[in-house]
This record gives C-alpha cells, structure tokens and sequence, in this order.
C-alpha cells in the first residue's frame, strides 16, 4: 500500500511538473512576445531616430546646427518642466494672480453697493431696496451658477480636500468647471457683502488649480501623471491658498497641514514654503504696484507699542478670552449643523426649497441685509463696514473707552461706525458678537462656495475688543504696579480673540501665526498661544471641529482622528475590533463560490486564500474583477462555443462509438475546456488588449476611474441567468453602500451601474462578430432550460484566476495590534481596509467601519469600554502564543502528512508500549 | 490504484486529525491552566479588596469616612495623574527651571571670566593668562565629566533623537546619568566663552527629561509604559526642548518636527504647542520674577520701523544674503566633516589624542581663545563680547556706517566693540564672520555637550549685518523714490542672514519663525522666507543636513531623505533594489537547516515559508529565537535524556529481542522523542517559566531589553560542538555588524555576547539539577565522538516551532512598488526590513541598507539610475502579470493536483485528438 501511494505521489509529480511545463511554456511565450514588442519598439525608435538624423543631413545646408540646438533645448525645456519648483513658482503665481483679481473684484462689487447706497440717501426706502436687493441679487445668481455649472463647488472645500488628501478619489472635485463655478461663484457671493470668507474656497482653487496644472503639464512630461507627486502637489497645493488669501506663508503651510493632513511628511514642507512664500509675495506686489501699498506689509498691520506690549497680570483676562473662545467656537459648529440639519429633517421645508432651490439663499440673504442695513438696526452693530474694514477698526490701536474722558473719545476714520449717540460702545460690540454670530453660522450654509474662517475671525476679534475696552475701562492707568504707566491695548485682545475663536472652530493652533503674519506684529506671541490652546482644549473637547463636523453631514469617507485623551485606545486591539466572518475566496473554489461569495457579500474587495483549511492569505481580489471573471464563464461566446463544440463533438459521436462517461471523465473535459479557453484568450490578447492593468501595490488608492473598463462586455447578455442574478442584487447593494460608504467610497461612480453596463453592451457583441468570423455559423438553438443547466454545469467548474489582477500584498496586521496603531496606519497609509492574519492565516478583516466605530464610540464601543479592565487580565504570553503554536502545528502536520506518510497505527502502538 | 490513493489520503487526513487533536488538547491545556492562574489572581485581588474592607469596618469608630474619602481622592489623582496635559505641563515647567539655571550659571560662569580679565588690566601677560585658562579649564572639566560619567550626552544630542524617534532604540542615550553629564557638561561648556550653543543638547535633554518623567510617572499609572506613547512625548520635548531654549515655542514646534520627524503626526501638534508655550512662559516669567526683565517680551528685541520695513527693491540684496548663506552653510558643514575626518584618518594624530583624551578640547580651546584674546587679534573681531552681547549689537536698530557723517557714528554700549580707531567696520565685521566660521566648525567637534546652531546663527546675523551696511553705505537715504527717505535698516538684514545661515546649515525652514519669536518683530517676514529657501535650496543640493552629516559620521541607523528633485525615484521599483537571495527557513526544515543558515546569514530576522516550493511567507523569526531553539535542541539537559532513554532501552532490550530498525522506523522513533519532549516542555514551564514574550505585532520596534532572557541558558556547555561553531561565529558576525548595524540596529547590546552566555550559565544547572531530581543518576559518559554522532542525530531531526516567537505579519511590500513609495513607507512606519511577495509568495527582501544605497547613489544606484529609462519600455502590463499568472497557476496546479488526482497520459491524448 505504501508503494502504490508513492507510485500515485510520483504521478501527481509528474502531472505537477507537466502542468509546470504547460504554464512556464505559456510564461514563456508571454517573454517572449514581449521581448519581440519590445525589440521592434527599439527599432521603430531607431528607425526614427536615423530619419531625423536623416533630415538633419539633409537640412545641413541650411542651419542644421541651428536646428541640432534647438532640439535640445526644447529638450533640456521639457525635462526642466518636470522639475518640482517650476511647477510651484507656476502655482503660485497663478494663485496670486486669482486671488488678487478677485479681491479686487469683490472691493468692486461692495463700493458698487455703498456708492447706490450712498446715492439714494434722499429715501430711506430706496435705500433699503437697494441696501437688500443688490446682495440678493449676487447671491441668487452665485447659487444658481454653481448649481448649474458645478455643484461639487458649493461650500468651503477644504472637508472634500482632507478627504481627498486622505487618498479617496473625489475626481468630480478637480475639474474644470469647478474651477471656475467656484472662483465666479465666491467672488459674487463674497462681493454681497454677507458674512461670508475667502479661505476655505480658496483651498480649494488652490488644488483645483494645481489638479488642472498637473493635467496640462503632462502634456510636456511624464511626471505629471504619477499619483503620489500629485498627492504631493495637492498638499502643497492647500498651502498656497491659505497662503495668498491672507499674505500668511507660514500660517497657511501650518494652517493647511493641521486642518488637511493626518499625518503630514516633513519632505513636502519645503514646497508649500516655497509655493507659499512665492504666492504671498506676488499677491503683496500686485497690491504695490497697484499703488494700494507703499511696499510689502501685513494685510491688516497693527502698530502697538513694542517695548511693553502686555503686562504679565493682564494673562488671566487673555485666558479668559481663550476659554470662552472655545465654548463660543464649539457653539457655532453645533448651531451650524444644527441649522443644516433642521433644514433637512423638516420635510415639508425641505420639499419645498428643493423644488425651488434658489429660495433658501435669496431668503437667507433678505433676512441678514435687512438686520444689517445701516439705517435700521445695522446703526447699532457697525452695519455699514464691510468685513474688511470692521476688522480693520476692531485691531485698531487706540482705546475706544476712555474713562473719564468720554467726550474726547477719538474715533478716527471707519470707527465711527461702532459709535451711536445714544447707545454705550459695549452694547454695540455685544448685539455686533451677537448677532453677526448666528448670521455667519446662518450665511454658511447657503450653498454657494464660501468658508467660514473670516466671519468667525471678525466676530472673535470684536469679542477680544470687548474684554480689552473693559478692562480699559477697570484700569484707566494699567495694571503695572512700578511708576511708570503702561495703558490697556484692547486692540492686542482682538488680536488675541481673533485667533482663540477661529482656533476653536477650526481645531487648529495655526491660526496664531496667521494672527500674526496678518497684523504683521509677533509681540502679543505668549498671551495668542495660551489664549488659542485653552480655545482648543475646550471646543476640541466638545464639538469636532467645523471642518470634521460638515465631514459627517456630508459622510464623506472619513476617519476621524484619535482625541485629546486617547489613552484608553493603546488597551484595545484589534481583535476586539475585527470581523471576524471574512469573505474570502480560494484557489481552488469553483464558479458557484464566486457568485455566491458575489451575492451575498458587497465589500470591494474579497481576500484570496489557499484553501478553507489552511486560510493562508495570497492576496486580494476586487469585486470587479470577479464579475468580470463570473461573466467571462458564463457569457454569450462561451456558450457559442460550447455549442459549436458540442456540434463537433455530435460529428465524431457519428462515426466512434463512444462508451459512458464516467463522472471522472465528464471533470477532466470540463477541465480540458477551460485550457482551451485560456488558450484562446492567450491568442486574442494582442488584437483586442484586455484592460491589462499592472498589478496594484500593496497600498493603493481606490481607483474609480479605471473601473469602467473592467466591467465585463458582455454583462447583460440574454442568456445569463446567474449572472443577471447577481446584477440584478446591485441595487440592494447599492442601498448598502449609502448606509455605509467606508466599503465603497467610491459610491457616487458606483451607483449607476445599470447605465454603465448600458453602454459597454453596445460595442463588443460586434467586435466578438467581427473577430470570430464563424461566429455567425453558430445558431444560438439552446433553450432556456438548456441554458440553466448549461450555467450549472459552468458553475461547477474550477475558478481560472489567470487573467485576474491580484493585490499580491494586500496589507495584513496581527491580531494584538493596538487600536492605537491600527489608526496610525490606517491613516499613514490611507487604507480603507486591512486583513488581519496569524502566521500567514487570515483570520478576520479591519475596515474604516470598523475603526470609525471603535473611535467614535458608537455600537462597538460598549463592547470596547468594556475590554480596557479586562485586558489587563489578558496574560499576554499564554494564550496567544499558544493558539499560534496550535496553528503552527497543524500547517505543520499538513506538510507531515503530505510529506512523510506512515502507519499511524504504529507509532501510537509504540508510544503506548513506552 | 485510485480506490488506494483514496485510501491513503483518508489515512492521511486521519493522522492530521489526531496531530490536530493531539495539539488541540495542548492548547486546551494551556487555556485552562490561564484560566486557572487569571482566577486565582481575581481571588486574590477579591481577598486584599474584602480585607481591604475590614480594615475599614475596623476603623468606622474613628474616621472611615475620611479615610475611604481620601482613598478615593488618592485613585482620582492618580488616573489622572495619567492624562497629558498634567505630563505636558511637568515637563513644561521642569525645562523651563532648567533652561533658566543652565542660562544663569552660564551668565555667572561670563561674568566671573570678564571679571578676572578685568581685574588684571595692569598686567597684559597675567590678561592673557586668565582670559585662556578658565576656558581651557572649563572645557577640560567637561570633556572629562562627560567621559566619564556618559560619553552618550556628547555633542548636540539631535542625531540621536531622530534616530531614535524613527524607531531604533538608543537606551543608553536616556539615561539619568546622561541627563546630568549633558546638563553639568553643557553649562561648563557654554560658560567658557567657545563658539557652542545650547539648542541641540536642549533637544537631547528635554528628551531625557521626558524619558525620565515617563518612567517616574510610570509608578502611578500603566499609561507611562506603553511604547508608542512614550515616542510621542519624546517629540512633544524635542519641541520643548527648542522652545524653552529660545523662548519660541511655535518655531521650537516646527524646528523640532524638521530635524526629528520624516513623517508628523498631526495629532501630536498640539502637544509640542502645549508644552513648548508652557515651557517658553514659564522660562520667560523667570525672567521677568528675577527682575532682568519688566514684562514677558522677546528674547532678542528689535525695535525696527513697522511702516516701511523695507522696499521691493531691496529684495535683490536679500536674496543675495540667501544664496550666499547656502553656500556658506554647505561649507560649514562640510568643513565640520572635514576636520572630524581629519582627525579620524591621521592615525598618529588619533593614537595620540585616544591616549590623552583631554588634550584635544584644551588645544582646541587654548587656539580659540587665544585669537580672541581682546588686546590681541580679538580687537579686530570684537572678541571681547559673548555670543549673546554680539547678537544683540548685530540685530541693532541703528546703522554703523553713515557715510559722509562718519564721525557721528553712533556706536552705544557694547555695539562700542565693534569699532576701531583703525579699521573700518567691514573689515571687522569680514574678520569677525571668516574666524568665527572655522572656530565654531572646529569647535563643535570637541567632545562635549554642544550644538552648534548658536554659532551658526550669530555668523549668519554678522554676514547679514555685514550686506546691510554695505547697502547703507551705497544708498545712504535709502532706495525709495517718492519724496519721504527711508533708510535701510542694517539691523533687518542681520535677521535676514541669521535665518538664512542657520537654516542652510539645519537644512529647515522653520528658523524664519524662530527668528521672528526672538526678535520678537515680524515685519520682515517675505525677505527671511526667501532667504530661507533659497539659502535651502543651495545648501541640499550641496551637502546633507549637518545633523545628517552627523548621523553619517556616527553611522547611526538611519534613512536618508528624498531630496528637492526625487522625480526619478517615482520610476524604480523595489524589484530593482531588492535581495532575491533570502535566508528563509521552511516549516518543514530540520535543525541541520537552522544550523546552516545561522552560520551563513547574519540577518537579525529570518523569513519563515511554507515550504522551498511554494515559498509562501509565513512569518519571520528573529534569530536569537532560533538560536534559542538550536541550542535547546543540542543542549546538555537533551543529551542527559537522551542518556537516560539510552539506558531503559538497553534495559528493555535484555528482554525483548529487537529486530532490524529499517530507515523508516529510525525515522519514527527520533519524532517520538520530539514529541516526548515537547509535553515535558509544557510540564516544565509552570515552575520555571519560559520567557513568554508577547507576540511580535506587525510594526515593531526592535526590543533590544528583552533579549537577554532569550539566550540560551545552556548554551556554552562542554557538549554543544554544533553549537559552538554557531557561537564562534559571532565575533565574526559582530564585525559585519560594525560595518553596516542597519540590519542589527541593536549592535551595542549585542556586541558583547560571550559576557552575557557567561553570565547565564552560572544559573541553570543548579536550577535543571533540582528540578530533575534523577539528573544526578545519568552519568554523561558519552565520549566526544559519541557526542558528534548524536549531534549529527538530533541535526537531523525536524525543527519543532511550538515554543518559538513568531512575528506573523511582516511587513510585505510588492515587487512594483516604486522607490519613493518604499522610501514613506519605511521612514513612516519606522521598518528596517520588508519581504517582496507576489501573491503570498517570498521573491525578495529590502533592508535599509539597499534602500539607503538606492537613494544616496552609492554602488547600487549606478544599476538604478540605468534603470529608468529602461523602465519606460517596461509595459506594465504583460510580462509581470503574465509572470505572476505563471505562479498563480503553479500553486493552483499543486493543489489540482493534491485533490484531482488523475492519468495524465489520458488527458494529453485527448487534447491530441482535438
């Protein structure tokens, strides 16, 4: 018995090989078709080259050295192109050059606005129609053209942006129209006049504009199209626009970095310096040579004295103004979403102005006009400076109430604004905070592009002037104990409250060095940082920050980040997190498993293992490339030839006599028919190229765009049975994805699948006549009983992987990684899933989901509070390792068993006589 | 024969079970046995806290409710003595206090110099005596205290930290005692008057400050302990570090994320802002307590204009100061390397200075100060001011030389040093720039605590200063056109190049801000920023980082950036770089195997496949695992059983008369004993525990600490000839450690491996003695050729992985993964290898070591950079897909073949016949 079984191993040898030899002939064949390519590409390009230095000899009458040399310097042109910093400086520029003209189209629109203003100040009602209807008029029209041309643009950006950079592909945010919906629309929405910013859009165009700059510079060179350069450029890209909005290079990397990046590379500092810096510079030499400025200064410079800026007992009132900032910061998120949300969630108001959608800003719009108008209640709130000016007057140096000496209350120039004759400048400040604080969060949420940083930086500032004028009220003659006297600066408290207050709502510690590169004066740096971190300490610990928070209105696929006091995360891991019941496939499964495993589960992609018994990872598969696999085997041309084979096979039946098919015989012609198959396609390749993707990297980005084409071409062929099965489950998974898009973040492509299989139907029944030219011999006689049982009989076969793109190292874990970790990776690499695996054996998958629940402390986390007391418990030797061994042990005995067969029997019986 | 193939297999599958069963009850066992232990340790705890109780109900006649009110207040305070912020804000104020000491001893250690110098003005040799001695003094003290008392806490300190912040574990760089020689050694080094800073061993020592903190704190919480928190508080005080020296805690925040980090985790940002601007207020209201100061302000105070800081037109000039400070900076560290190596490679010069190790910083101090003796050639370089008085007169207000009105020449206080009644201030200044630039190069390669970024700064103001009255010299009512003069501010310029210079030398941008925290004025801001980069973009396509130079010198474990123009590296692959000559052990391998490929590699980490043919990666081993295995396999105890088996077989054998043991049974009977001895392993660890490691999770640091428990304890016996091969081999390996401690980062603990076996011997024959009451009955009467023989024996057996660590997700990487890719990758996840798969099979391993050479363009790079124009003719299509399809099928087909086992003969045929 032991000799058969060794003759039967040395046949499955043999066979092992020959099958190796059939493959490696195939591989073979493959290097060597390449190498032909390959070979006659070099001709060809040796061939053109000899015809160019053909046409020199034959020019070298003329000025063939001319031309030799001009060659190369286009040469030396466009391999110069492809460096990083031309494509920076050329970034730069034109992000100055977008946010000068809009600048100064917005200051164009808001003196039209005052000069009608100011015109008609004979009516006061024709001054209010004016006041309101202009604004309205903008806003309508900055919302209708969004909308029509480009609704991607609507909004701040910069959330799309840190999702993006995240590595999900948004591609609709990166065109064209966009770009321009986006510039159009913010310059008229801002030229309204309403408490609206320039910030966040300009991230936006920023990347827009590097996106449309990297398209049109591949056109020169090669570089342009890699992936992770652009990534690169993207985050340089935010940098800039930060940067050329406020003149702020470093606050704007800093900036940028904070509110983009999860974890940022130190290599890629220096281009948004660089982009920064250039950017800055040419929009402050626009402002130079456009006579505004005499030389290149802060946009909003402040003069405070710089001997004694603060006094150290002044620090409590900054604190003060920091943690009220974070309170006011987490307030203005919250009321936010809350307005999007109750306009949402009231159904007969949501109705309504979907139906007429350019109601919502027209009305938004009517409403804050009319609070402001001067005249009107404006009078009481500094109504008629526009955002610029009311910033300008709040940082402005001198104090406004002077004690004592209220009468030579010296308002010079706009700030007479804040001064009514019957009202208390306090008051004024405080309905200003007020109501400007519900207006901004109000105003952005009308869906044109807008952002919220500048309404939020103004209200901060007043609110610092504020604390600053009383307690330049309470110490007439400052605080400082020793002779000489050293006056309260309430204008040092806007600066202070300007950063706090946007800190907060924003999340970020940057805006102190926007504060000062905006007011060009550093000297109030102690009393802005602690100010800004008290803020963020607070709103952090209340509210995600504004950005975070329009992130999950929007749910966009996101993962969140780890909190202040996070240290409870290093105790859960990642087996309390996984799941545990894996979709998986292996190699040697048959049709049926694929469909089933296509049926029932929707992730995006399914994990490729050795064999249900051992699990051993290989690699990952996508669904696509699954359904395209399922379609192959049970498409239109397949049963064509089933059927022509058949008919032959009918021919030889007449004249050999055949015997009955054992069931060992019927496997080994299905078999059989698949190498042929193989064959066939191997054949077929060079005349119409099957999307031959290269293989994907261990860490990829999910790439939307590339999904059409593998669609199979021949889907919604009458005949499949099984296969329109599987299609026809689409739309509930469809409904799945919108539940929860971590699995498909891709779902905005994804949803229309019906449409797309639509189209790719058109073209390849033709292309398939055209190539099998006896294609049209073939009469489709089955019927539909034939068929069913035909796709049985096809779904019981071996799955062919061979023209399937595998990820080969789709990225794996170890169960006792911590949470911790896992989210440090996740986001370092941008996965959207990981499998997690023991010695080579996967044994549950990680996925955002999963994640974002485990952070966010939803459904999960009761389970995961739970584990934190318990884990300590967990001996971390013992168990693990143990069960570790035990699989070891059973791969182990695999091989044993395969390797080194014996009687069992007698082993035990001599264990036993021991 | 197909009815007995089926036969066997169920046989087979038997077999599998049972082993199955078999290490499933082991597991079992294990399972229950920690769930026995996990019990009893619950009822202990349940017991302490009942008795814990009593005590209570003892003590209710008096005041329990106080007691359990402070009990709790005790478990309150001590959770939350866990959070960051109370961690933060210690170490805060802790660098804070010990910056501000450093800086007053250093002040006390000035003034005493100055005071000695001045004193002996009657006498100009006695002058001379005292203005060198006490530095001499002073440096020789520290150099020897240093030496002495930790060679670690020499030099800047920043290297090290970002090696270590990249993961390797540096220990001995941590310790107390490096803490007070850095701190003791650095202020005596400061205090002497050289051309050193303070801001590199601040890094170190606010680093040092944190590990020791953390393990202070660790008493009362478990949070202190976890591994990946404590890396995130050491950046958080590489920030500190920074700020609290300059008081600039935003530009100590990014300096300390551009020197230390290659990837920053956003999420840590707010810690290094939390500290550092603690840090920096607490250093300054020191200040401000001690009366130096009348408010909180800037450390080095400019008073420039604020309305016109500058024209446009002198941006040319500040550019100028940018490109020449690039070079100026690639020549100083060239210049540090230069010397460094000098040193090193005069072999006589370095016997010399090895035996008398304080010569070098006293000849190197005598030099110095002897040129900046005041009376002597110090008279023409300011010699008599400090570092910190220079600056401050450099960075002054008022211009040196007003032409015309040269005798009005305001010189105020110590500026006074500046001027010559002979020489012209430039020539001072030229004088000034070019001896400081070689004494501080030489000076910072003494062997004492000290940065260099202080030099480097003051050189750079001196250039700056040196530009900037040159320009007022040229343009003595300034460059503007329009009517109103503005002259040029020197003062501006000297920032300017300060920025410039000490940002050429860090290679960072992050110095623009640290200039404008320590003049405390940002009116500057555009022609620092493009100083800055342009003085970077010189000084990185010149020379690395004078702390990579470092790092080069040290040869410390570290990866090199990408530099500014990395675009070729989007194009080479891993598969370009990569080993395909990987040292793997096969599951099924036998102790001969593991034999051969420790003796061979010298890799710390082994891959661990399936099988040679399949080569699906497993996992990997570390080797001193495997060593650990080997020598249990050899060790003494197993022979001593060995014996023992020996003899009941000999006794057995006088009764039962045994027949011919064929091959097969030999075979049988050495597994027999293996299994027989993995069971008397399982009895064995309760009593003894075997080092139960936790598992190895995926991204590891490596854990150079636990190593020890690992070596074998029996490893040195008398018996092991096998295993003393392996050991002799280790100085050998040790060697090749020395010349690339990429792959055994940890050589420093490792380098010493005789001392540890040593150690470990004494120990575990007393312990083995009473744990096997019968050891002393065998007698070891092997003799050393029966000893051979049996070797041979137990070599041949199969390796039994049960008790070993298996790390069982490595890192994988795919072989198309570009360089750039591997390059984030391993800097992000802090790897120092990685294995090539291709759908789960092994093809290759990349260390640091191929990728350094890959990117720094030694050996290797001269086949990469071949390679990308080659890589365009590459189709990313066919052949490696069609390569991986290749291997795809060969798996498949093994498996087809272990499940459908059938006549190939029949099969060939019939495709004949088609």
């Amino acid at each position: 018995m032991a000799g058969d079984g060794t003759d039967q191993r040395a046949l499955q040898y043999e066979q092992t090989l020959m099958y190796g030899r059939y493959t490696q002939e195939l591989g073979v064949y493959a290097k060597e078709e390449a190498a032909r390519l390959r070979e006659s590409g070099q001709r060809r390009s040796v061939s053109e080259r000899s015809r160019n230095l053909d046409l020199l000899e034959y020019d070298k009458g003329r000025c063939a050295k001319c031309r030799i040399c001009t060659v190369r310097c286009q040469k030396f042109l466009i391999s110069r192109v492809g460096e990083d910093w031309i494509f920076l400086i050329l970034l730069g520029l034109v992000m100055a050059l977008v946010s000068w003209v809009v600048d100064f189209c917005i200051a164009i629109c808001l003196q039209a606005q005052k000069w009608m203003y100011g015109g008609l100040d004979s009516n006061v009602f024709l001054q209010y129609l004016a006041w309101v209807t202009y604004p309205v008029v903008l806003i309508t029209f900055s919302a209708g053209f969004t909308q029509i041309l480009a609704p991607q643009a609507v909004g701040s950006g910069i959330p799309e942006m840190k999702t993006i950079l995240r590595g999900v592909v948004l591609k609709e945010y990166l065109t064209f129209k966009t770009f321009v919906a986006k510039v159009i629309g913010l310059t008229c929405a801002l030229g309204s006049g309403m408490p609206l910013g320039k910030e966040g859009p300009f991230v936006h165009i920023a990347s827009l504009c590097a996106a449309l700059l990297s398209k049109f510079m591949s056109l020169f060179g090669g570089i342009y199209e890699n992936e992770s350069r652009n990534i690169e450029m993207l985050a340089a890209a935010c940098a800039v626009g930060v940067g050329c909005c406020f003149a702020a290079p470093i606050g704007g990397v800093l900036f940028s970095i904070e509110v983009t990046s999860t974890f940022f590379a130190v290599r890629n500092y220096w281009r948004g310096f660089f982009a920064a810096t250039f950017s800055a510079f040419i929009f402050r030499v626009l402002a130079v040579w456009n006579k505004d400025e005499e030389t290149i200064t802060a946009l909003f410079k402040t003069n405070f004295r710089l001997d004694f800026p603060f006094d150290l007992q002044e620090l409590p009132a900054f604190a003060v103004i920091g943690i009220a900032s974070g309170f006011g910061g987490a307030l203005f998120v919250y009321l936010n979403r809350l307005i999007v949300q109750f306009i949402r969630n009231q159904k007969a108001i949501n109705k309504f102005l979907m139906k007429k959608r350019l109601l919502y800003p027209a009305l938004v719009t009517l409403l804050v006009s009319t609070l402001t108008f001067p005249p009107g209640f404006g009078q009481f709130m500094a109504g008629k400076l526009t955002q610029k000016e009311a910033l300008v007057t709040l940082l402005d140096n001198h104090t406004w109430a002077k004690q004592g000496i209220a009468e030579e209350f010296d308002f010079i120039g706009n700030a007479q604004a804040w001064k009514h004759p019957q009202v208390n400048v306090f008051v004024t400040l405080v309905l200003f905070i007020v109501m400007k604080f519900w207006m901004s969060a109000l105003a952005t949420t009308i869906p044109v592009p807008c952002g919220a940083f500048m309404p939020v930086f103004v209200i901060g500032a007043a609110f610092g002037r504020l604390v600053g004028e009383s307690m330049a009220a309470w110490f007439p003659d400052g605080i400082h104990s020793d002779g000489t006297i050293y006056t309260i600066v309430p204008g040092g408290y806007a600066v202070v409250g300007a950063a706090a207050l946007s800190g907060a709502v924003t999340h970020t510690v940057s805006t102190s060095v926007i504060v000062f590169e905006l007011t060009g004066q550093i000297s109030h740096i102690l009393p802005v940082m602690i100010a800004v971190i008290l803020a963020n300490a607070v709103a952090q610990s209340l509210q995600p920050s504004l950005y975070d928070s329009i992130i999950r209105i929007k749910k966009l696929p996101y993962l969140p980040e780890l909190g202040w006091g996070h240290h409870e995360k290093y105790n859960i891991r990642v087996e309390d997190i996984m799941v545990r019941d894996v979709r998986y496939i292996t190699l040697n499964c048959c049709y049926r498993d694929l469909h089933n495993v296509l049926l029932t589960g929707h992730l995006k992609t399914l994990a490729l293992v050795e064999s249900a018994e051992s699990m051993i990872l290989l690699g990952s598969i996508e669904r696509a490339q699954l359904q395209s696999l399922l379609s192959q085997q049970l498409g239109r041309p397949r049963r064509l030839e089933f059927i022509r084979d058949r008919a032959a096979a009918e021919k030889k039946r007449t004249s050999v006599i055949s015997n009955s098919i054992s069931e060992e015989e019927n496997r080994r012609a299905s078999q059989e028919v698949r190498f042929q198959i193989s064959t066939e396609e191997s054949s077929f390749s060079p005349t119409r190229p099957v999307p031959q993707k290269p293989l994907k990297p261990a860490l990829k980005r999910s790439s939307v765009v590339e999904r059409p084409t593998e669609i199979p071409p021949n889907s919604n062929d009458n005949s499949g049975i099984a296969l329109k099965n599987l299609f026809c489950a689409s739309p509930e998974m469809e409904g799945l994805e919108k539940n929860n898009n971590v699995e498909c973040p891709t779902s905005p492509e994804l949803r229309k699948p019906s449409k797309r299989v639509r189209i790719s139907v058109v073209e390849p029944p033709a292309i398939l006549k055209s190539f099998f030219g006896d294609d049209g011999d073939v009469e489709d006689d089955m019927t539909i009983r034939e068929i069913a049982e035909w796709e049985e009989n096809q779904l019981d076969e071996q799955v062919n992987f061979n023209n399937c793109k595998i990820d080969p190292a789709p990225f794996q874990l170890v169960e006792r990684t911590s949470l911790h970790k896992t989210h440090t990776i996740f986001s370092l690499l941008g996965l959207d899933h990981a499998y997690v695996t023991s010695i080579g054996r996967l044994i549950g998958v990680v996925s955002l989901k999963e994640l974002r629940k485990a952070i966010e402390g939803s459904v999960t986390v009761k389970g995961v509070k739970v584990r934190p007391p318990l884990a300590s418990f967990r001996d971390s030797g013992t168990s693990s390792s143990e069960n570790e061994a035990t699989e070891l042990h059973k791969l182990w005995d695999r091989h044993k068993s395969m390797s080194l067969p014996r009687e069992p029997t007698s082993s035990e019986s001599e264990e036993k006589s021991q």
